[in-house]
């Protein structure tokens, strides 16, 4: 039952990553979800618009809350949304006094957004850090083999020598751009109600959405409900990342193929040919690239997004951009692999 | 740990499909890869290219066999492919004397190419019968509503009136043309050996090649191991399924904005408000035309496919390929659906 | 004022095609354009719906008439489209009492979408032409080197030995599908008027229709104003053209960067490097695969076509279907010379 | 001649844009080819590296150069570049005592790259300029209709009512955060020689760098000729600004379909229909912002820059980012329009 690749039995030994994987499943958008209401609750009971009691009521059922997994599929076939149900079974846990209390003023976008915002935040931490890790990786071979012989090339032909140092220099520059925007990054949360204009909040709905932004440990922007620069942008980046290793990973498959001026462990054994070994994640970096620079496109087919809200240009987000942060992170985990794997470069 | 939504715990409900799915789980792969190790024994038996009694014992064993999935995956992530691994796991279980006649001439991408085509063949031949399903319905609305008014429009402005027929015969068109592709898709097998020359059959190969795919239900035709027009027809049929399904779901959405034309059954809950009937089925429609769209460039990038096996555009076909066709699997699912909860087009 | 590589005064030396350009020139445009009302003054007057007369006068008129180019322009800039000036020019033209004979029941769409079948035949015919000429090109490059010996590669690595008449046979299959299809490829009249009913010509519509399409060598299928298959069918057949060229170009491009399995002629100047020869033509094959590969996404995103007619999604095409026409022609044309320059392949 | 919308006699009409179409005629790109030869002689006699004498000479030469074109266009035809034959030229004119000193340690993609990027510096001022018009355009309706009521919709369903200040900041707040970033966009000289290494000039390389950047009004980097990360910034930014400008014009054709909310001068003739006004702008900017994140996929996919300069990817650049650029052009010249012909937004 898993068409996709990254969360595939065997495939994704080769294109999963087993740290970012859980940061998509069922159980961790749910946990996120339940911390928005809880910290709507929160931020909502300190500015007076709900009890105390309430909000300290939700918070706790949030805590452990454990949802009817059936219901909530057969609930999303029909509103299009997890939301509506996951509140409803909420609302029964909560108890009747506090249950109209819990997500008050919100809508589903609120609590799917923000519960996206959460999760891309932990996982670009990580992305920094594996940036910093092979680029680390880069400088290690710059020390090794920097001094090193390698022969330039221009469209693919043969044109002058180069150093190895003047090779890596050219890997490495776009890491250290992409560690420092990753680090950079904002993470906004969306909370904007109904129709985007914190309706039933009145003049206390900036504050509101300030403390709640606080509380999650993310940036107070205005709703971005329809306006979804936020999701093109990280996917952007996203895009460029996988990118950049894709060409890296290009060089070191033409290496290869030429073969006397890199020397690298590991890699694939075929079922036909006994002699070879392959330079498997030196190629699935290029396919991964290919893959991101492709589903960026539908990204950006979702910037047209209708009125305060489209179903149509948001569902499409959700079919592009985990497999797209997947993408990146089996990227990141093969350019680390694979930089680590090498023996030697250029020719002394 | 569920990045797709094909195949998630709850949007499944939503973008998934339950009959389509199981095709592309690991059970079904290995299945058809086990088929096509029994089916090459017994078409190299029938040539004398290996014992008849070595084709028996591989066929018996293919029939029940349970390979390690652990050992799979790590051997996946190594090698690039699965089929090593699997092949060295069933030469274990073949015993000494099979074990030499087993996959002879033949390597990983007849395995897995030859996998691919032989569930793409029977999905193809349920989505055919769901495009008849939906036509049909379109004809039953037809005959109820065919003769109401219906205001056509163009430029998203009011055009002219035209009758509830003409946009339902505008709807229907294109699906019986892909009922009728679907119908006649050639499903090819691909045997090809290490390098796409089936070296070591000598002038047999052809010949045995004839029978593997006699026996396997699939067209013979000559390896398409670095040409992949067998890939890229298919992917453009699934995108212009979804495509056309696309445009009844949007047609639909505009039909029920504007509110007086259309009473639709089912349809979404909002969090927020009580009073709202979504048309979710509508909207995802034009999501998943979109997605296709997007993942259909991709398939095509990987068209440039270098040498005799091109390890990056291959694995970049595994990342887009099965979703394009679960895609379209919710597409046709959601359309039968929409469809069938029409309760009044146009009006008298 | 050329954005546009293909018609840009110095890179369409490279990336343009001189025999294909000038189907998209505005007058040829036009002329198609003309020939569709004169023909369908023709049809109708035929059968008996306009005055011979008008028919006649109609066609005298059309087959010498030079439009007001500048207002095309600025009415193209208000109305989204050039059919109402340049009828409004024509109606003046063919004097008051043929005017109001012509483009009658027709409407923009039906003008603009048969210029471009009316075009597109003529290419395509060129196309297969061309196909054929590459494939011979091939057969002659077998004929001389088919038994030499050629290092296969797969994963980019160096695999087993294989013929150059096994590389060859890869590259010439698909060409020989293509030229088929493009020689069976059907270019469907478009003619619908206002809404697609052909509401002015009542029940004569479709015999009218039949006739236009006789007269203009189209094949005569109901309108498709909103159907936009016909599009995506050539455009998945262009960019499979163009991607199996691009699969061609990447082998030579990766043998002449071995060196010693291919000799090629021509060749490219280096500003920086005087003993360069850059295989520029096998390099560009691959530019030119990925951008089709890249717009075809487009075209399949406007099979989402609103209504009875999308200005959105029609428009898109015009922005994408014209220039996948000339990338494939520059496919084509760069191919041609490429194999005509190869002067060795492979080891004796 | 004219496959490219951008450039065409009657569909620049509608499009194009005038005022930066010329950026991207051959004029202005030789024009800034040569900026940057006669800066590069400047900084290098600024170095003590080339003669002041031939550096004056160079400049006076390249200030008033009219290039062969037949000679150019055939040059790149054979080499793939325009620069050498351009440098061939250009040598002759300087006399043989200056020859030598030009072009001294570059290369034809320092040359052409940095071309691009004084052009795009030029038209991204203009650019923010059409942004901040475009916000004020919003202003001023916001001003007269800001406390009109609207309905807001959700899923294409009527939600609650929100104001037209609602709306109007949804559609300005990304204008404004692009305005800033365009501002605040670097735009990099490209200098590397001919693998990147600045070979021929030693260790005066980057002082020489420098000197040219600052010469240009260039931002001062390395050599970024295999890191292709500020094209693919600039053309993110690009599809970012047409998709936010396509969420307007598809809301605008919405509200100019449901009818009663907005009032719009201008919009377009039917040649069927004489009742209609057809939204054009709305419409077009939809299909702009489909156009370039269509076309930005294929930049990312040229961020596989195969070793020191890839042919195959950079030429695709060519392929995509002039167009994209006028893409974005006419977005912003039809927002500007549309937002310029709203009569009234909204009921009192």
């Amino acid at each position: 039952m898993t068409a996709s690749p990254f969360d595939h039995p065997f495939l994704s030994g080769l294109l999963g990553d087993d740290e970012i994987a859980p940061y998509f499943s069922a159980e961790a958008d749910i946990r996120a979800m339940l911390s928005f209401e809880a910290a709507l609750a929160k931020a909502e009971a300190g500015h007076g618009f709900i009890p105390a009691e309430a909000a300290r009521r939700i918070a706790e059922i949030c805590a452990g809350f454990s949802p009817d997994l059936a219901s909530l599929r057969s609930a999303t076939a029909r509103d299009g949304v997890v939301v509506p149900d996951l509140v409803k079974q909420l609302r029964a846990a909560v108890g009747e006094e506090a249950a109209n209390s819990l997500h008050l003023g919100a809508t589903s976008q609120d609590v799917i957004d923000t519960s996206l915002m959460i999760r891309l935040k932990a996982i670009t931490f990580l992305f920094a850090g594996r940036l910093s890790t092979i680029a680390a990786g880069l400088d290690g071979l710059d020390r090794q083999f920097g001094g090193n012989r390698l022969m330039g090339h221009t469209r693919m032909q043969v044109a002058i020598p180069i150093t190895v140092s003047d090779r890596l220099n050219a890997w490495r520059a776009p890491l250290i751009t992409y560690r420092d925007r990753l680090t950079e990054q904002n993470f906004p949360v969306q909370f904007g109600g109904a129709a985007g204009t914190l309706d039933k909040l009145g003049a206390q709905g900036p504050a509101i959405r300030a403390s709640l932004a606080q509380e999650l440990g993310l940036t107070d922007i205005t709703q971005w409900q329809s306006g979804r620069l936020p999701i093109a942008d990280i996917a952007g980046l996203f895009s460029s990342i996988s990118g950049s290793l894709g060409k890296i990973g290009q060089d070191i498959a033409l290496l290869a193929q030429m073969g006397h001026e890199i020397e690298i462990a590991g890699g694939g054994t075929s079922s036909a040919m006994a002699h070879k070994q392959n330079p498997v994640a030196a190629e699935v970096l290029v396919s991964l690239a290919r893959f991101t620079a492709t589903v960026l496109s539908g990204i950006h087919q979702s910037l047209v997004h209708e009125q305060e809200r489209s179903g149509a240009a948001w569902t499409l987000e959700w079919l592009l951009l985990p497999q797209m942060t997947m993408a990146t992170a089996a990227s990141l985990r093969l350019a680390g692999e694979l930089v680590g794997n090498i023996r030697r470069l250029g020719t002394a």
